[in-house]
């Protein structure tokens, strides 16, 4: 991954991150208030960071690449745009042209091929709309929000953590600033982070921090919901948002799709659809959207059971992991098997290895590079408080490393949380190894007697008692055994005392053969949007020695056109051949693009170049005479190779789908070295 | 379509039907009162609509459908479901389980398939949440409304129509009710449709009505728009809703559109996604609800030129179309080629024939019954004030016709709506066949005099004079040359004395080679829910003496699973077996099942039947001797045959793909009959 001279630069940097790594861990041990561990936390990100930002300077790809120029050719040749752009524009809101749109369906395609086909999933389609009760469970309602300030004077609104941290930076700046103050101001960005929001209240007020568009004053900070709300029918009662993840469809159907899996663990359910959040200040293109299509796995097994019956066909594969420990000990990241990852426990079980091993098979497939992908595990302290394990699948971009897919071992949380909202049991049953013998005590009322008692609550008295649990019972018995008498609450407030002539306790005995349990979920779950932009960025090129021509090297599986069709000029004998041949790639299923526009064949081929197309076929004259043939160029290495017109269909299917790869076919066919613009 | 038997009793409905079109056709040309119209054309669709209930209700098929037989088994296989149902559920929502995803899915691929690869569209992926001017200019934000009336008492909702419905059909049907009353409440009941608010607010008025749940008083009515607002952004104040169709995201992005088709008509973009309806109160399944996925395309093409380079490939299939003159006469659909039905003008161009056409054979070849699909034209009454042409493919259901794909020709009207909404030219260029002289005239100010006179306005007069039309300028000229002024206002009311000395009018011509033109829009739109519920209900049988064992006869292209593996028993030799077949098929990319659960065979082969898996492989104890051989099974004939465990996976690829058909493969390989249970 990295050089020694490379190495020579980052070494007192890895030291300080070293330094600070050993201190939290110190604290640790040694139980220290939060308040200094988080401190320290906070400091060893901001190292992290320090040193993270002097290896992506370091890096040559970043260097070279120029994004402005990328996204010039991204918009004029309409892969996406910002919508509504002719009615001014949304900001963090895109629309997807012909070009990016044939992207993304080719990626979602393949992932079905690859997660849902291969691994057997069970996919579903569920509702965006979402009522406020199952978000109110998930956790979101309560705590799927950002603080804010607005002006009081213009309603304008700024991210709180964004706005301190400019003003402060501001601030450090200004040549009448004093070390103190310098020194405090860091101090406070580097603990942004960690804070609550009567502390970053604090901070507004100890400096004054004001509107920085317009200086006027800003209200107190203001928890906002990132969830777009609406109402689910006429009446404005229901309130409702648009999910903000698509897992919790999964979770609220896990005993339909049990039932389908007729009741057996593990299985895991795939979903592909769209999510929203309303983000305070969308920036950075893709990245971060209001509106934006995610494809999440919900694996559900044993808690007891994580492994997998596929780990051992993949355990050799090597991955690229970031470990919380190398993190903190101001390490690069490094290679190893996953088999190794597992063992070491490294990687929590083999189901959470096998979906990361997954996933970067998948990212390869589709073109991310394998140097600018790593994954990297939540550090303690950023982990969501359910969460078992979770590493992060980060793409390198221009942005740095971007998350593009997260993989988290998220054990019974969601399954546990709408149990307790609705009171309906989502667990599943679990045969155990050999019956087991179980004790039952059960209250059995002396109905005659309770009926001339109590009248008509001896109903709800008998109700009552039978949804006792056995620790309830026992402490019945023990009452009516020593006080002669028990005293039973029932949940409108009223209190019967309860003898030994009206109730009785049973104990027996049952054998049961299963027992129930609430599964863990794994999940995987894919950022598309992020994915196809750092896989954009990576496969941006220019062509040597001349910067104008840029093309994107996409692999062919994901390429949104598969083929271009190019006559050599307008000349109309070649149109019979123009329409043969995209009959023949129509048949086989293969997206193509005719260009019979004017301009030199270079130019038009430069314009396929730029929306990724990886082969293209010219007609020329020589297609005119018999046998019939035409040339196949090959976008990456810009040979070409004359090939028969009944041929070339099959040839570029093959080289479509993997078959065979091009360096076989310049070998089987004659190489071609320029078209001639006339007769 | 029908028998003479049938048609005797239809004769007399008919017959009323044409004698009510014939009126209506004569109001129209005597230029009878508006409302005299109305209410001839009301009474008209209420004779079609007894005439249409009465072919039903002879109609063979829809009498032995068993709906609720067919939602329980859709439930209990979890093809789809309400969704959020452990929360109380949301009616007009639902969640598509993994039977329902992989059909709908396969449905879409091949629509893919069939409209974007066949017919080289362009196919977009745009923003679902959609800000309010967009829908203001489109005209959702003023008509996309219901009238409802609330209880004044509990809030409760009803659709106006419906209530005032119920409420006067259950009056009329009163001991009590007068032969007038009768009479009266039938009148209204057919003229509803037509009726405008206070019209309906009249008849709540005069007959008392009340909330048909407590009694309670009902609020005046209300129009409720049907589209889900909400907020974008953190400050409140930018208002968006979620859009109502697909097509608006297409439409405001036609000028990135028709540069990525290098400014030439015409071309077509497609669109895959969801869209929000808030119903006031959804019922009827699938055919009613919240949230559905569309799948629209918006063909933009010359105006004056509406014909289809492929039109005579298909123009000889012949479609069921049910004219807007034979509704009127009360006569049946027919039997027609599209040729002819063009040549004819009954559809009024090529184009829009074309697409019939072609949802036609999309249609079939997902599984919709010939005989239960119809194009029904739209009468001049029912079409959007801006189309041309409208013909809707309903399917057959228990529900009745049901509109599946519309299919329009909306011409220019929505490109011309954001013209007009955002200053921004929706327009092509089309090269006129020879150049063309135009005149020009324009004002020329004299900068001087009028920088004198006028001071700072001088350059908001420039301005405004440069915007002037063609007519406006001659308009200025006869000005001078009559009163030797002219007086102009600007948009902010001020207003300025021009004489000559200050401005004087050039005129010129200019040789122009192409003109500006809107183009037309032909747009089908598919409703993707409902064309799976028809599919479901007819596709859905039941084995003949056995009622209880239900299936579905999906087409394999579009069903969920292609395939089952089913060991004959738990025995573990088998094992082998099933994992060489169930990697053979991953690879050939053959979605499939594995069904090793204890059971009968027979049983088994009814659970894969349920969920529509066509063909089903057997291992048994035959499979273990050399050389291995599998049984294979159809689930339309019930017949098996055997085959070699090698070959097995072609066969079904091929099955698949439509390369073979069954009556092949009971040819080629020898039948089987019966499956012994035990070596």
């Amino acid at each position: 991954m990295s050089n020694p001279e490379i190495e020579a630069k980052l070494a007192p940097l890895r030291a300080a991150a070293l330094e600070q790594g050993n201190l939290v861990r110190e604290l640790k041990v040694k139980g220290a208030p939060e308040i200094d561990v988080k401190r320290a936390v906070a400091e060893l990100k901001a190292r992290k960071k320090i040193l993270e930002d002097r290896e992506l300077e370091l890096t040559p790809s970043v260097v070279t690449f120029d994004r402005s120029k990328m996204e010039d050719l991204l918009k004029r040749r309409f892969f996406y745009d910002q919508s509504f752009a002719i009615y001014g524009g949304i900001t963090g809101q895109y629309d997807f042209g012909p070009m990016g749109c044939a992207l993304k369906s080719n990626i979602l395609s393949l992932w079905r091929q690859f997660f849902v086909l291969e691994e057997q999933m069970l996919e579903v389609d569920c509702s965006i709309l979402t009522p406020e009760p199952v978000l109110k469970a998930s956790g979101h309602v309560d705590r799927f929000a950002d603080l804010m300030v607005k002006d009081v004077k213009t309603g304008e609104c700024f991210r709180l953590d964004h706005l301190i941290k400019n003003a402060l930076e501001k601030l450090s700046k200004e040549k009448t600033a004093t070390q103190e103050v310098k020194a405090e101001c860091e101090d406070i960005v580097i603990k942004l982070d960690g804070m609550n929001k009567q502390e970053m209240s604090d901070v507004l007020a100890k400096y004054s921090i004001k509107s920085p568009l317009t200086g006027n004053d800003l209200t107190e900070p203001i928890e906002f919901n990132l969830m777009f709300a609406t109402q689910i029918g006429p009446t404005g009662l229901v309130k409702g948002f648009l999910r903000p993840e698509t897992a919790q469809g999964i979770f609220v159907n896990f005993k339909r799709l049990l039932e389908f899996n007729q009741g057996k663990l593990p299985f895991a359910v795939a979903q592909i659809g769209n999510s929203f959040r309303n983000e305070i200040s969308p920036r950075s293109g893709l990245i971060r959207v209001r509106e934006f299509t995610m494809a999440e796995i919900e694996h559900f097994c044993d808690p007891s059971h994580k492994n997998h019956p596929k780990f051992e066909s993949i355990a050799d594969t090597r991955l690229t992991l970031y470990s919380a420990c190398n993190q903190m000990d101001g390490k690069s990241a490094q290679q190893i098997s996953i088999g190794e990852a597992v063992r070491n426990n490294l990687v929590a079980n083999e189901t959470l290895g096998y979906y990361m091993t997954r996933i970067h098979q998948f990212l390869m497939a589709i073109g991310i590079k394998p140097e600018c992908l790593r994954f990297r595990q939540h550090m303690n302290n950023e982990m969501a408080h359910y969460a078992c394990d979770c590493w992060d699948a980060e793409c390198l971009t221009s942005y740095g490393w971007v998350e593009c897919v997260g993989c988290a071992d998220r054990s019974a949380y969601d399954l546990g949380q709408h149990t307790q909202a609705t009171g309906v049991k989502l667990v599943a049953e679990k045969r155990l190894p050999e019956p087991k013998t179980i004790e039952i005590a059960e209250i059995v009322p002396n109905k005659q007697t309770l009926g001339k008692t109590f009248k008509k609550d001896a109903k709800s008295i008998t109700d009552a008692l039978s949804k006792l649990s056995l620790s309830d019972v026992n402490e019945v018995e023990q009452n009516l055994k020593d006080k002669e008498e028990y005293v039973l609450s029932l949940q409108n407030g009223s209190e019967f005392k309860l003898t030994p002539d009206t109730i009785s306790v049973k104990h027996s005995t049952k054998t049961v053969h299963v027992e129930e349990i609430t599964p863990s979920v794994i999940e995987p779950s894919f950022g598309i949007g992020r994915i196809m932009y750092a896989l954009l960025e990576q496969n941006f090129q220019c062509r040597e020695g001349d910067e104008q021509r840029c093309y994107f090297t996409l692999p062919s599986v994901v390429a949104p056109l598969k083929c271009s069709i190019l006559p050599l000029s307008n000349n109309t004998e070649f149109n019979p051949f123009i329409r043969q041949l995209s009959l023949a790639l129509t048949k086989a299923e293969l997206s193509h693009k005719v260009d019979d526009s004017s301009g030199s064949i270079g130019r038009r081929y430069a314009r396929t170049d730029e929306i990724a197309i990886p082969f293209g076929i010219t007609i020329d004259f020589d297609t005119l005479k018999e046998p019939h043939s035409v040339t196949l160029r090959d976008r990456d290495s810009l040979k070409q190779v004359r090939i028969g017109i009944n041929e070339v269909t099959e040839v570029v299917k093959d080289l479509c789908t993997g078959k065979v790869h091009w360096s076989q076919v310049i070998e089987k066919y004659p190489v071609f070295e320029q078209q001639e613009a006339t007769k």
